[in-house]
């Protein structure tokens, strides 16, 4: 199996200045662990809201091979909330079916969840998809999403990524599917 | 409680000319009386469908202090139009969450609101709010996504929107509720 | 009844070279008899994943008086996929609702729908309009949404398109409908 590697971004001011722990984080690294199969690496960054910080370390983590960049924090209507104009900033083309699915996912919770901001694009052989910034509603909508992206990293020219049955079944048209683990 | 001020503004030529009776500004304003319970003002405008026009209207509203601006007319693909692309050229971040549901809401009741641009952003401490143009879509839209607009207004600084218990109420995370009025 | 003349424009490198026969044209052909009571022409294109020629063969159906102009291919996220990229460049005006309702009536049947960055927009009196590439989600998708297409084709000043009866109906609003056919 190939070797997959993840980039983990937490923008948020108070986590970055050690005000609060960040839990957002850790939330995705566990859901990574529970959804892949492959031996994989995560690269972890923890920024303040600041848009040019957030661009230049997603470039940085593109630049080392991440095939997913997965960010929380940032995404709501705040002025100090940035992280969707800085993945808009650095991506090549977006993908908005990701925003807008994400965002009917959490109306089922919270009707606020009309003020997510929240996208998702292709930067090289990258996806970066921005999540919300709690743990909970992380696990809400990276659940549902997820069987969508190992695919989408096949078609970006990234690794083969396996998944573990369950809920984050990766799914594949029929001739796109491998037999490796079979 | 804060006094808010609230513009509302009427987009269609055949209003704007007096050739018909402009029945959607008061729709929209006859829904804040029953929402609102702080003390408000309402600033109306009707205006022909000039995107210039549309703009330097907006604009006034913001700076005359107003937290929600709503429009109602213009929405759709004709050439008229210009609703929504006035609105994108006044604010400063668009929120693509209010178009998408609001098209899914009307879309329960009409395949034709596939069509409609509308669209929602922020100026300021101004919230932009694309509506649909007949009063029976406005209600339609407007009672289901009101409940997200006053956090949105207490995260751009605004001052704290009160609603009346109902289809209209306000939701805010724990951590943003006041304990004014209980 | 008016004459209707329609575009059919399939984008793939593989159709365009003859490594394989092109199955996604004909099955909208298909859909239009079905659909359509208008005596009605399709000006068919088979073309390259190639952002100019698509660009331009668009343009020439637009200027060859197509009121409905209907791609298929080449909307995924994959770096040949170009289709929506040569769609929002030529057209004047988006209507995003269009790929917001394709992409979550697709989302019933396969999760990588959120891939799609398939988007519709006009250009003069031309409607634009970006299906996904195999024939089963042409018809997937389409059957939804083409009752919403006729009153499009209204308001930027085409013909007037009359459907069969059944799941493509035409919606107009009651002020929009003429007594033609009855």
């Amino acid at each position: 199996m190939d070797t997959v590697h993840f980039g983990v971004l937490t923008a948020s001011d108070r986590a970055s200045n050690g005000e609060y722990e960040d839990l957002s984080g850790p939330s995705i690294e566990e859901f990574l662990h529970l959804a892949i199969k492959n031996p994989f690496q995560i690269n972890r960054k923890i920024v303040p809201d600041e848009q040019t910080t957030i661009e230049s370390e997603i470039i940085e983590l593109c630049n080392l091979g991440c095939s997913v960049i997965i960010t929380t924090g940032g995404t709501g209507p705040a002025p100090r909330d940035v992280t969707p104009d800085a993945t808009e900033n650095v991506c090549e083309r977006l993908l908005p079916g990701f925003g807008e699915q994400m965002r009917a996912i959490s109306l089922r919770h919270v009707p606020t969840a009309v003020l997510s901001r929240q996208t998702a694009g292709i930067r090289g052989k990258s996806l970066i998809l921005n999540l919300p910034g709690s743990p909970r509603s992380i696990r809400e909508t990276i659940d549902e999403i997820w069987p969508a992206i190992p695919y989408c990293i096949d078609l970006i020219g990234g690794p083969y990524i396996e998944t573990t049955e369950g809920v984050w079944s990766a799914w594949r048209p029929p001739h796109a599917r491998r037999l490796i683990d079979e």
